[in-house]
C-alpha cells in the first residue's frame, strides 16, 4: 500500500545545494515541511529563512523549553519590583540590578536566536525587535546612572522600570495581549471625538455650575466652599460621570432648592447613561472589526503555510500532484512527536479517503486542522466488577443498585442533601451536634461516589475529559480532606497557621459548587465561562501591563506618604495614617490608610479599587492632600485608561463570546473532518458523552460489540472510538476561525502573503449590509 | 389620460348590500381601502370591522384629537398622585377622586368605542383590554373602599394607585412601550438561570465569609460587628456587586490581614465583572433577537394590509389587475388629505412610470412607503437682495464679502472667537471690562448670522430641515435675550426671580455649543444621537412606568418617616432628619434628609439616585433604620429591575442604534423610490444640503434653470426640487425596517396574517450561522 513510487516522481520546489546526498536532502525538506505544518497549527507567523541550519535553529527556537524560559525571565524581570525600594521584601540593589542584567541578557540572547532564523529584511522592519532593543540599552543606561547616584547617596528615580511591561508584550510568543493593545490602538482615533465631545459636555456643564452656585455660599458636608473653583468643579463633575460621588456632589445644591437637582439628573442622564453608552458602543464596534480582520489574516496565513508545505512535498502521479502516504506519516511524526499510532491511523483514513496510498492537495491543506483536534480514544471496557465477580455484578439487587444511581431522583436526593448541608454550614459549628452532621455529609458524598463508580465503568467516568466528574470528585476530595485538617487542627488547639485554616474553611464551601453540577442550565452557563477563560487571561495580561506601569508611577510619587501601621487605629499616627495633612480628612476617617503606594502589592490593590471605581474622589482626594492637586490627574488617568477604554473592551469580548455561544447553540456549525469522523463511524457526540446517562451510552454499544457485530471499519480501529472535543470546549476564536474558513472553497489559495499582511478591517464591511448582520 | 374604462372592468372584492347605489358603494371601498393603506403607513395592527359604520368609527378612533384627548387623560390620571396625600400640592380626597373617575370613564369610553371598531372575538381574546378592564374595576373597588373608611377616619393604603401606569401601557397608541416591556418578558426566563447561578453565587461567598471573618471579633469604621450576621452579609456583598460599597466592606478584613484582599477581588471580578457582563450579553442577545422578530412582523403586515387594499381597488385591464390613476388620486387624498398637489403628482410619476394611466400591483404596494417619505419641496430662487438692487449685490466688494463668508477661514475665526469667549464666562463677571465684553461678543455673532443671510438665501437657510441652521440662529438669539435679561435684572437690582435668573445663565454658556455645529464628527455623533431620541422617549416612558409603581409603593412605606426642615441644618431635629432613630446614622451625617418619599417628586429623585446605584447602601441603611431591616428588600428589588434589566436594555439600545448607524456610515441602503426620485432628477441629495455649501450649490442650479435649459421632467414640476429625508434622521426601526424590505421581493405576498402574528424569533436564526453574522 505505501508510496507508490515515492522517489520517483519527486520534484523539488526549494532548491537545495548539490552537493548534498540525496536521503539528507530530502530530509531538509521534511523538517522545513513540518515546520511549515507546525506553524499553521499553532497559528505562529513568523517568517523564517530556508537554509537548513535556519531551520535548525527555529525548531530550538519554538521548542516548549525555550519558550517557558523566556517567561521565567520575564516573570523575574517583572517581579523585581517587590524587592525594589519600595519594596515588599527589601533586597540590596547590587542583587536586584545583577538579577536585571541576567534578564536583559537574556532577552537579548532570545533576540539573537530570532534573528538567526527570520530573514535579515523581516527582521530590521518590525517595531517590535527595535523596542526589544531600545528598552534593553534604556534600561542598562538607567541602572548605570542610578548605580552611580547611588554609590555617592543621592537618590534619583528608577524610571526604566516602567518599561519592563514592554517585554511581556513585544515577545512573539504573547499574540494574544499584542492583539489586544492592538485593537486599543486601533480604536483610538474612533474614542478619541466621542471623548471630546464628551469632555466638552463636561466643560460646559462646568461653566453652568459655576453660574449658578459659585456665588450661593453653600457649603458641602465637610464644610467646604461648594462649586467656586472651575477645576475642582471639573473634577467632581468627571467624577459624577463615574457616579462615585452621586448623591453627595448634589445634596448642597439639593438642599438649597429643589429645582437644582434637574441639572444633575440632566447632567447625569447626558454623560453617565449615554455618553458611557457611546463608548461602549464605538469600543466594541471596533473590537469586533479588528477581531474579524485578524481571524481573516489568520486563517489565510494558515492556508498559505500548508501550501507551501505541499509544495515542497508533492509529488506528480498520474494528472494531480499529491503526497505519498509514506511521507505524509513520515511527516505527521515530526510535526506531532506524541501522537498515538490509532490516531494516527485515522487522521490517515481521513485524509486519503479512497485508500489509493497518496493524500491529495485539498486533503493535505486539512492537515493543520486534523492535528488540531484533540481526539480522545475511548477504549469501550466493561465494568471490572463484571469481569471479576459477573455473577455478583449482575445479581438483581446489584442491577437495582445501578438502576437506582442512574435515576433522576438519585440526583435530586443529593442536592436535597447539598442544600440541607449548607444551612449546616451557617450555623454555628461550636454546637457539638452540627460538627457531628459534619462527617455524617461527608460519608454521604463519599458514598454517592462509590455508588457511582459501581454502576459506571472507572476509566470512562475519569475519562480525560470528563470535567464535571472531576470536578465533583475533587470537591468531595478536598472537602474531606478539610474536615479531617480542620478536625485535627482544632483538637490539637494551636491555630498556628492562619493561612491553612482558611484554606480549610473555604474548601469546605466550596463543596456547595456541586449543586452546579445536577442542573443543566448552570452547567451551560458555567461551561460558557470557562471556554472564556483562556482569553480573560490574556486581560489578566493586559491588565497586568497597565497596573505594572501605573503602580511603578504610582509608587514614585507617592510611597510613603501614607502609612498603615497601628490595626486598631489607637495612636494619634495612626489615626492621621501617619501624615498630618490628613487630619479631619474621609480618607483617614473611613481607616483607609493601609490604601497607600508604600509597595508593588499594596499599588496593585489600590489600582484594582480604582477600577471600581466608587470611592475614587475618596482616595483621589486623600492621595492630593498629601501631594498636590495635581495627584487627582493621576486618577482621572487610569479611570480613562482602565475603565473606558480596559473595561469596555472586556465586555466587548465577554458579549462577543456569547453571542457565539448563543449563535451556535441553535444551530451546527460542522467542519468537513468532524463530518469524516462521524461518517467513519468511530466518533461519539460529545452530546451523548455529555449527560449523566453518558457512560451508559458507551454500555449499550459495548455490548453490540461483545457481541461481534461491529462493522469492519470499527474492527479495524481496534475497537476504538475517538471523542471530538465538543464544540462547547472551543473558545471564541477558534470557533470564529473554523466558522471563516467553512466559508473559503477547499482549493482555493486565498490572496498573497503581501495582501494578507495587509488585511484592513475596511474590506470586510459588505457594501449592502443586510438585515441579518446588521442588527 | 385619467381612467381608460374606470367603471367598466371594475370587480368587487368585498360584498356589500346591495340595496346601496353605486356610487356611495364605491365611495365605502375608498375608505377601506384607505383606512388600510394608512394603517400600513403607520404600522398600526389593530384589525376593524369592514362594515361601513365600523369604517367611519375607525376612521374616528384613529383621528388625533381622539389620541391626544386619550393621552391627556392619561397625564391627568398619573399626575393625581401629585395632589393625593402625602402630596406635593395637597387637594381634597373628593377632588382627586373625582378627577380619577372622571379618567376612568374616559378609558372606558375609549375601550367601548374601540370595541366597536374591532371584531368582538378579537377584542375578547386581547389581554390589554382585560387588563384596562379589570384596572378601571379595581380602582373603582379601591375609591369605594378609601373613601368609606375615610368618611370614618380610618385610614387605609390607597393599592390601587400602583396600578395606574397599566392604562399607560394597554392602550394600543403605547406600541413602543408595549414592546419593550415584551422584551424584557421575554428575557425574564434566559436570565432567571444566569440570576439564580449568580445568587448561588454571592451566597457561597456568603458562607466563605462568614466562616472567614465572623469569629475575628472585627468592626466596621462605624463600630459595628463585621459579618457576623448572614443576612447582612448577603446584603452586604450583593451591594458589593453595585460596586456601592467598594472598597469600605473590604477595609475591616483588608486591615486585620492583607491576605483576605484576595477573597474580595476575587468576588470582584466574578460577581461584578463577568456576570454583571453576562446579564448585558444575555439582554442585549434577546433585545436584538425580539428587535427582528418585531420587525419582520410589523414589514410582512405592512405588505399584507396594502394587498388587502389592492384587492378592494383593482381593476382588469388587459391581462392584469391595476388600480386607475383617478382611484389612486382620490385614495391618496383620503389617507392624506393634507398632501400638496406637485408632492401628488410627484408620487403617481414614481408609480405610474410608464404613464399608461393605471398603476400595477408592485407600485401599488409601495403607496405607503411613499407617504412615510417626507419630501421637502424646495423652491429655488434667487436671493432676494439680487432681485431688489442687483447691482449692488453683485458688485466686487459684495462678492468679496460673500466669498470671504464662504471662506473655511470664517468658520475657523468663529470657533476661536467662542473659545475666547468660554474663557470670559469662566472669569469674574463683576469685572465690568468682562461685562463689556459680553456685548462684545454677542453683536460678533449677531454680525456673524447677518452676513450669513447676506450670503445665502434667507429662505434656503432656513429650510424646514435645516437643522444646524435653526440650531445654531435660535441660541445667538437666546444669547441676546439673556444677556439682555442679565442686565436689566442686574441694573434693576433686585433678584426677585430665582429662576428666571438661572436660565438666563444657562442660555449664556449654551451659546458654546456652537462650536459643535463647526466639527463635522461632532455633528455626526450628536446627530446620531438625536436619532436615538424618540426611542429614548419611549424608555422614558418604561422608566416612568416603574418609578411610578415603586414610588407609590416607597411612599406608603417610608412617607413621613424623614424630614427636611432646616436648610442649614441648625435645628438638633433637623440634624437626625426629624427621626431620633437616624441619631449617628451615615444618613444624616452626610444631609441627605431630603432624600426622603415624602412626596413623588422627591420619591423620583431618590430613584434616580438609586439608578446610579452609588451610595445605594447608604439609602436602604438609612431608610431601614427609620423602619425596618425588611425595607432593604424594597431597595434590593428595584436595583434588580432597574439597573439589572432596564439599564441593560437601555445599553443594548444604544449600542444597536450605533451599530445600525456605522454599518450604513460604510454603505447605502437605498429604496426603490429614491432611486425613482433621483432618476426623475428633482431629488437633491441630502449630503448637498447638509455641507455648509449647500444653499451656494442650489443657487447654481438655480441660474441653469433662469437660463432655461433645464430639462422637460423638472419644469413639469415647477422648477422645484424635492429633499428626500436624510437617512441619517431615521430612527434605528426604520432603518431596520426598510432593510428587511428591500430583501423582500417585491411580488412577494408574504406569509398569512395568522404565521403572520405567530412569528417566534427562534424562526429568524439562519440554521449555519456565517462569519458575518455571528461575530
Amino acid at each position: 500500500m505505501p508510496g507508490a513510487g515515492r522517489a520517483a516522481g519527486v520534484r523539488r520546489l526549494r532548491r537545495q545545494p548539490s552537493e548534498e546526498p540525496p536521503a539528507q536532502e530530502e530530509d531538509q525538506n521534511l523538517l522545513l515541511a513540518a515546520a511549515y505544518v507546525s506553524d499553521a497549527q499553532y497559528n505562529r507567523n513568523v517568517p523564517f529563512e530556508t537554509s537548513p541550519r535556519a531551520i535548525r535553529l527555529y525548531y530550538f527556537y519554538n521548542h516548549w523549553t525555550m519558550q517557558v524560559a523566556i517567561y521565567f525571565f520575564i516573570c523575574v524581570d517583572l517581579s523585581l519590583a517587590l524587592f525594589e525600594e519600595p519594596a515588599l521584601f527589601p533586597l540590596p540593589f547590587l542583587a536586584t540590578s545583577l538579577a536585571e542584567v541576567l534578564c536583559l541578557t537574556a532577552f537579548f540572547g532570545r533576540l539573537v536566536h530570532f534573528a538567526k532564523v527570520t530573514p535579515q529584511m523581516v527582521f530590521w522592519k518590525d517595531m517590535k525587535n527595535i523596542c526589544i532593543m531600545v528598552t534593553i540599552v534604556l534600561t542598562l543606561i538607567d541602572l548605570i546612572i542610578y548605580g552611580s547616584l547611588e554609590a555617592v547617596n543621592v537618590h534619583s528615580v528608577r524610571w526604566s522600570r516602567a518599561l519592563r511591561p514592554v517585554f511581556l508584550i513585544n515577545f512573539p510568543e504573547s499574540r494574544q495581549i499584542r492583539r489586544t493593545f492592538r485593537s486599543i490602538r486601533n480604536t483610538l482615533p474612533d474614542i478619541l471625538y466621542v471623548f471630546l465631545l464628551f469632555m466638552f459636555s463636561v466643560l460646559i456643564f462646568s461653566l453652568m455650575a459655576l453660574k449658578l452656585f459659585g456665588d450661593r455660599g453653600l457649603k458641602t458636608v465637610e464644610g467646604l466652599p461648594y462649586f467656586t473653583n472651575i477645576l475642582d468643579i471639573v473634577f467632581e463633575l468627571y467624577v459624577l460621570v463615574t457616579t462615585a460621588n452621586s448623591p453627595d456632589v448634589m445634596m448642597p445644591a439639593y438642599n438649597f432648592n429643589w429645582w437644582y437637582c434637574l441639572y444633575f439628573i440632566t447632567y447625569t442622564i447626558i454623560n453617565t447613561y449615554i455618553f458611557m453608552s457611546v463608548f461602549l458602543a464605538v469600543v466594541y464596534n471596533n473590537y469586533r472589526k479588528h477581531l474579524k480582520n485578524e481571524i481573516r489574516k489568520l486563517a489565510y496565513l494558515k492556508r498559505h503555510k500548508m501550501i507551501e508545505a505541499f509544495n515542497i512535498l508533492k509529488v506528480k502521479v498520474g494528472t494531480e500532484f499529491v503526497v505519498t502516504e509514506a511521507q505524509w506519516r513520515r511527516l505527521a511524526k515530526v510535526v506531532a512527536p506524541h501522537i498515538s499510532s490509532p490516531h494516527l491511523e485515522l487522521l490517515l483514513r481521513i485524509s486519503d479517503e479512497g485508500q489509493k496510498g497518496h493524500v491529495d492537495k485539498v486533503s493535505f491543506l486539512r492537515l493543520a486542522d486534523l492535528l488540531n483536534i484533540q481526539v480522545v480514544t475511548i477504549n469501550i471496557r466493561r465494568h471490572p466488577l463484571e469481569d471479576w465477580m459477573p455473577r455478583v455484578y449482575r445479581s438483581s439487587a446489584s442491577l437495582l443498585v445501578q438502576r437506582m444511581v442512574r435515576h433522576r431522583i438519585f440526583v435530586w436526593v443529593y442536592d436535597v442533601i447539598i442544600l440541607i448541608n449548607a444551612i449546616f454550614i451557617a450555623l454555628d459549628e461550636r454546637n457539638p451536634f452540627i460538627s457531628y452532621a459534619e462527617w455524617l455529609f461527608l460519608s454521604l458524598y463519599i458514598i454517592e461516589i462509590l455508588l457511582k463508580l459501581y454502576t459506571y465503568e472507572p476509566r470512562a467516568y475519569f475519562g480525560r475529559r470528563q470535567f464535571w466528574n472531576w470536578f465533583d470528585t475533587l470537591i468531595i476530595i478536598a472537602a474531606l480532606v478539610a474536615t479531617v485538617a480542620n478536625t485535627t487542627i482544632q483538637s490539637a488547639r494551636k491555630y498556628n497557621s492562619q493561612q491553612i485554616l482558611d484554606i480549610v474553611l473555604i474548601l469546605r464551601i466550596l463543596r456547595l459548587l456541586r449543586i452546579i453540577v445536577s442542573i443543566q442550565r448552570f452547567r451551560v452557563i458555567v461551561t460558557t465561562l470557562i471556554n472564556i477563560g483562556p482569553t480573560i487571561l490574556t486581560f489578566g495580561g493586559l491588565v497586568l501591563v497597565v497596573y505594572y506601569v501605573f503602580a511603578i508611577i504610582g509608587m514614585e510619587a507617592f510611597h510613603g506618604k501614607v502609612r498603615f501601621s497601628d490595626p486598631n487605629f489607637t495612636s494619634p499616627d495612626a489615626l492621621v495614617c501617619g501624615n498630618p495633612a490628613l487630619k479631619d480628612s474621609a480618607f483617614a476617617r473611613d481607616r483607609y490608610c493601609k490604601n497607600n503606594f508604600n509597595d508593588l502589592a499594596s499599588s496593585f490593590i489600590v489600582l484594582m479599587e480604582l477600577t471600581v471605581v466608587n470611592h475614587l474622589p475618596l482616595l483621589a482626594g486623600g492621595f492630593a492632600l498629601v501631594t498636590h492637586q495635581a495627584a487627582k490627574l493621576y486618577f482621572i488617568g487610569f479611570h480613562i485608561v482602565v475603565v473606558i477604554l480596559i473595561v469596555n473592551i472586556f465586555i466587548a469580548f465577554i458579549l462577543e463570546a456569547f453571542f457565539v455561544a448563543y449563535s451556535l447553540e441553535k444551530s451546527e456549525v460542522e467542519t468537513a473532518i468532524e463530518k469524516k469522523i462521524q461518517e467513519l463511524g468511530v466518533g461519539i457526540q460529545e452530546e451523548e458523552m455529555q449527560d449523566g446517562m453518558l457512560v451508559d451510552n458507551v454500555d449499550a454499544k459495548d455490548s453490540g460489540f461483545s457481541g461481534d457485530d461491529g462493522d469492519n471499519k470499527r474492527k479495524d480501529l481496534k475497537s476504538l472510538y475517538f471523542r471530538i472535543a465538543s464544540k462547547k470546549y472551543r473558545t471564541v476564536d477558534a470557533l470564529l476561525q473554523q466558522m471563516f474558513e467553512s466559508e473559503i472553497a477547499p482549493e482555493e489559495e486565498g490572496p498573497s502573503l503581501d495582501e494578507i499582511l495587509n488585511f484592513s478591517p475596511g474590506d470586510l464591511y459588505p457594501k449592502n449590509p443586510n438585515f441579518e448582520n446588521s442588527a
